[in-house]
């Protein structure tokens, strides 16, 4: 009944597991008996989370790609694919926002923000559905912001490549939902539980205390939830927000 | 962790359980371990249905309330809270489409679609929000169709009778979400396997073949899912179709 | 060339004439030689308005009209149709704004907001259809707020009739195009300079003197623009706000 | 009590003026007593069209660019600046659609189509806002197209780089509006007449024979409106398709 008849030892990719978010999505999935693939450029970086999940006896590979690069890309799926089996979900989840006035804005960041938002997306989406393609089943989840949905003053840069990453999301969802691969898209609308908003955040502390922030274990749940859904009635967008947060 | 600390036995109330929609999400809740309650203009059809919903073991009750009368839905209200306990969820889940042009439609008509769709929401969403806004807690969930996003040729009333009922949630969802009470709206977009969809969709047989048709009790799963999220990520809105859906 | 080859003496009604921007497009559509009827419950307080206008050659006929009420709506147009001529441009111009948490919308209110900023705005609009589609011309605007867009706390009754007449407007619009209606949607997306906003908004002074408030005279400048907007281009929406505006 | 007060002769810039739309846009402003500067990659290709308006007594000047060249872009501004005046409008209108399945999408391509229709417009938009926010005004036009706010199946490298750019202007507008800066989009969501279209589409001669194509001088008057709305209402979006159009 379902439309993702897998096979055996289903494989996982998330590409981009430099976060937190990456790392519960990793995490929940292997948790759910699935080969996790971790992928970020520099993939030494992730040797304690691997030692952590080996630890829970979780399937999980690190992966070294600079998911900007196409050959790279390439190389990884057809590596894991070889080595470890079918791919039957693929998450992206790079793209890091950098605000900055539109006259700041220099052409080189404007490109490096498109080039890992949303090229690197093309390149995992694209590379994903060909291997989908031919098996004829698949999921492929992006993670959106705010931004994806919504240009803010200070935003231009990240706005853009966001909306980008989600039009061609949507273009995928409908190209490639008839084909039995269903592709869907995050949108985070507030801040996550990371280092960088620990450190940073003015409020964190008293967000924190109150379940302002949005918790990446959380927030994964929803990854599993949508690869999970039968086919008769697919998601491609929902959104996730603490209960907080204006909006 | 999570924003909703229940009661031991927690009671849900399915608003319109004419339809197989309802039914479902009345099932999914009591299967649960939720006290459900079904409402209809004429409870009495739901006779089967709760019959054998308690062969389960499932604690279902059924009630007669025409929801567009707003003494008829704080009865209804008062009774729930008064005999069976507090409410943890209200799914609001009525209005029927009735295609016509935008010349043929009577003022009766416009009203009495906007009447069932988006008026009796409000007396529904209103009332849960003050039991539930007094006990700081609770979920309320809207099914939304492709008319509550789009305004077709053919739709006039019905567009915008969902369009308004959306707005509503919407309007909620960011008023009492940070009041704990996580408020959702659930769009269909395709055909659900009902009665009427098996005797009047032109290719019914095709596409329930190769899960063409969204079937209730899949949808249903993702109204128990918004209701348990935690309230660090909560979703206000997600879409859900068949793979094979064009949109 | 134009969609719209008009009789010699066209006929424009403004439903909703008790504000400044219905005062304003009455005033925009004399100017450009149009006969313009003037309609608002209590048609005798346009007479310094009507008397005013007359001043400058223009012509201009005021009427008592409950928009919500269908036998006024539709002996309106029949008086005018009889009367003075074939109606080719007709808007809709009702719907003023009470803020209020959803705890305290009463059903009263709620039905009174949507009669008021929806319902008139039906009854309006399909008659407008029923007299042009017979003819196969003519242009029918709806005024909008950000109210019809955007669902905010404290909006759910506004929101709701508002978004109603929304998608009311874009089934008209899709459905109507195709006969030669043009029907169109101006969402006007901040405070406008009435008497009201002259009163009660807090910085009106400051906002003011930096061209802040939306001017009635060069928002209704953009109804004049989309009536005459050849068919081959004919925008169904267009958002107005000032440059200083937050949004 | 514009928010545009101009210098006694204004000069606008058409960047990508390869097609019909930029060639109409340019004859507007032209027209209305503007300096007018056309760019496109190879601007000897413009002779004829500069020739012929300068028979009519417009001031209109051709310039060669390839707007995904920063330096290129930054000499032309420069040079504009420099030799003729004040840069009061800036459009931006390049990017040709080619669709194409997403397997089917090469890297090189999905990155041509972005640096076309999205980087190039950041090059445009960004060096226009630097010599506008000096001054203090300005109007920035950007022109979208149906995939600036849907992604198809099929369309998503054009899909992706158009919801870029369509962001890129929103975050700009949002950025720039209290600079006294206008930033606009303009949604085609149709077919335009052009060389292409005329002996491309295969409904041409029956769509055209009806208004049913957008004639780029009746979509060129939008431009030239939005650039002279007093800033107490400016306009972010408008939409243009013709009254057949399906959408």
């Amino acid at each position: 009944m379902s439309g993702q008849p897998e096979n055996p030892s289903p494989v996982a990719l998330v590409m981009g597991t430099g976060d937190a978010i990456g790392a519960a999505i990793a995490r929940r999935f292997a948790g759910a008996g699935y080969i996790v693939c971790m992928a970020r450029r520099n993939g030494d970086k992730l040797s304690p989370l691997v030692a952590q999940m080996r630890e829970q006896g979780w399937l999980a590979h690190i992966f070294s790609c600079d998911a900007r690069k196409e050959e790279q890309v390439q190389s990884l799926f057809a590596t894991i694919e070889e080595t470890l089996g079918a791919l039957e979900v693929v998450v992206f989840n790079i793209g890091a926002n950098v605000p900055m006035g539109i006259l700041e804005t220099s052409s080189r960041k404007f490109f490096k923000i498109w080039e890992m938002a949303c090229f690197a997306g093309f390149l995992t989406g694209r590379e994903a559905s060909r291997y989908m393609a031919r098996r004829g089943r698949g999921t492929i989840i992006f993670t959106g912001a705010t931004a994806s949905v919504k240009g803010s003053a200070g935003f231009a840069a990240f706005a853009s490549a966001k909306h980008g990453l989600r039009a061609l999301a949507q273009s995928m969802a409908r190209e490639l939902g008839p084909r039995n691969i269903h592709v869907a898209h995050v949108v985070i609308d507030a801040a996550v539980e990371t280092d960088w908003i620990r450190q940073n955040h003015p409020d964190y502390e008293k967000l924190a205390a109150r379940d302002g922030i949005v918790q990446p274990d959380d927030l994964a749940e929803n990854y599993l939830m949508l690869h999970r859904q039968p086919r008769n009635a697919w998601t491609f967008e929902l959104d996730c927000r603490p209960w907080v947060e204006k909006w």
